[in-house]
């Protein structure tokens, strides 16, 4: 594992991108965007899966000129085209453009059809968040997981994201609806853990803990079983509908051939009915009964989402970004 | 069990609720809604659950005669104040005025704060979904569950609704963030089952599948284990939020003095981006897709949220409302 500077990894990143045909300013966005994904600790999503996605442009999915462009006009909504550009670049746009809607409207919606993967879900909530607005956002994903009551991948997996702001921290909640993703079950494996709850089915029909019978089987459980699975399916539905866009069994189940997907971005204007202060105050008083619940486990504490995220912020930015030496080499040679 | 006519168990229940003084009006609405619950097969939350709702008016926790007030309006976003009065009642007027600020500016949202229980959820999603409109609504409730990695009961199970139109039945997805409720864990305990999947912890701290220890310890599941956790935070706090209202943490966690609890209602126009036929024709995809897929279970299909509505709420329509003949003696002795 290498240690290596913010903006060394930035500035590579956004050169192999404009060698492979990214304008100089977007180039430097998406790798932005990669590089802060890693700085936040989310390592499946950022610096270590930028060869998945370098596949995806190489083989033609993501098409490095696209930009998004707004399609229907309906006041506080807007229905966008992503033209099968770059996901995280597209969905960055969407979002500060609900935010604008949210701005004069109190509440915006951005459906954005027609896009690529958006890499790490969760920084369109901080983007929310660090603007002082309620960003609440989906996309659908490729069939990838098996629907209560049934024995093949036909939903997605399809990421829920909220950001709330908070001076102190905003709150962010960035979850899939399966109970663990294929990253999580391999990485179990690798280091011969069991799950710590059960993850999903062997052959044989069977609720395990063990991740290897999940991959084996290809029945990996929706969060909350049969909850996990329905959510699934509305989040599919509502983000085809709005984008007129893919559901998820339109979608092609190989993953470097994913695209054309559809999101939702929803931004809510907590100023709108009061005062910034009085949002803070109310969130943070949320966060405090949280931290003042007596914990399962002596010596822990009950956390909310996303309050590791701006602790190891500061340590990858003071210690570096963490990235797989293989990985890196790869990147250097592009 | 008795199954007496839906019209009969209406007018029954207007006349007991004009006893404890509501206008006739609202009266009537107030008691289609429990009949329509009970029709449609959510038992718990329908005619079953009416003396509980009579205690809370008994005991002044909610207000017959107060009517919901918008406070804020900015543009596609207002405020309401429910001044506690009977929540099913206030829910359906913010559902209908989100419903309505949909139809113009494409998203429309309302925040309900100081609002009492809406019953059954599901009800505003079928709303919205009758309405040619996408519906999505949470509530907060008083602290019946412990979050992931805590002990005692300081987050809700904070219900979330998706109500998606459909000609052929519209989908509607409403799920508590706890794996099973208090009421479920009571049923299976009576009929001396175990649950089907872990439920929550015993008094040991070990997962579980026996009802009667989780009731003991007072520590059900959320969804989903850290996933529902963190949802229901999330959902509560921006809740309270938009509402300027309460938080979980304050909300009393007596159920029959719960009271004073936050709301939202949103409203997505799909004639906005296309027309209600292509809207349709998505999710109608969706939904074959889903009974396309192969069972876990030979014989068995996959269903989507809010299947079997449509085949209960025929067959209770026909046969009579099932209820319980000692809850409809009390109701008759109001």
């Amino acid at each position: 594992m290498n240690r290596i500077p913010f903006d060394e990894v930035k500035k590579t990143l956004a050169g192999a991108l404009e060698k492979l045909g990214f304008a100089p300013e977007r180039a430097e966005t998406c790798a932005q965007l990669f590089a802060e994904t890693t700085r936040d600790g989310v390592y499946t999503h950022g610096v270590n899966r930028f060869m998945r996605f370098v596949e995806t442009i190489r083989n033609g999915r993501v098409n490095p000129a696209a930009e998004p462009e707004v399609v229907n006009r309906y006041g506080a909504l807007e229905r966008w085209d992503g033209h099968r550009g770059p996901g995280n670049l597209a969905a960055l746009k969407a979002m500060e453009r609900a935010i604008a809607l949210g701005r004069e409207h109190g509440v915006g919606c951005v459906a954005l059809g027609n896009t690529n993967h958006w890499m790490r879900g969760g920084t369109y909530g901080w983007q929310a968040a660090e603007a002082g607005m309620i960003g609440i956002c989906w996309t659908n994903t490729m069939p990838n997981l098996p629907p209560w009551g049934g024995a093949e991948r036909v939903i997605g997996n399809n990421p829920l994201i909220f950001g709330v702001p908070r001076a102190s921290g905003p709150v962010v909640l960035d979850m899939a609806m399966s109970q663990f993703s294929y990253g999580a079950l391999e990485s179990y494996r690798k280091r011969g853990e069991m799950l710590p709850v059960d993850g999903g089915f062997d052959a044989a029909g069977n609720l395990t803990r063990d991740p290897g019978a999940i991959e084996e089987s290809w029945r990996p459980l929706p969060m909350g079983y049969w909850k996990g699975s329905g959510l699934a399916v509305v989040l599919d539905m509502v983000a085809a509908m709005m984008t007129l866009g893919q559901a998820t069994w339109q979608i092609s189940s190989v993953a470097v051939h994913e695209t054309a997907i559809s999101q939702m971005f929803l931004a809510l204007n907590p100023a709108a009915v009061g005062s910034p202060q009085e949002a803070e105050r109310i969130a943070d008083a949320v966060v405090d009964s949280l931290h003042k619940c007596k914990p399962a486990k002596a010596g822990s504490r009950v956390r909310y989402p996303g309050e590791e995220t701006l602790r190891l912020r500061e340590e990858n930015t003071r210690l570096g970004l963490p990235v797989e030496a293989e990985v890196w080499a790869e990147i250097l040679a592009i």
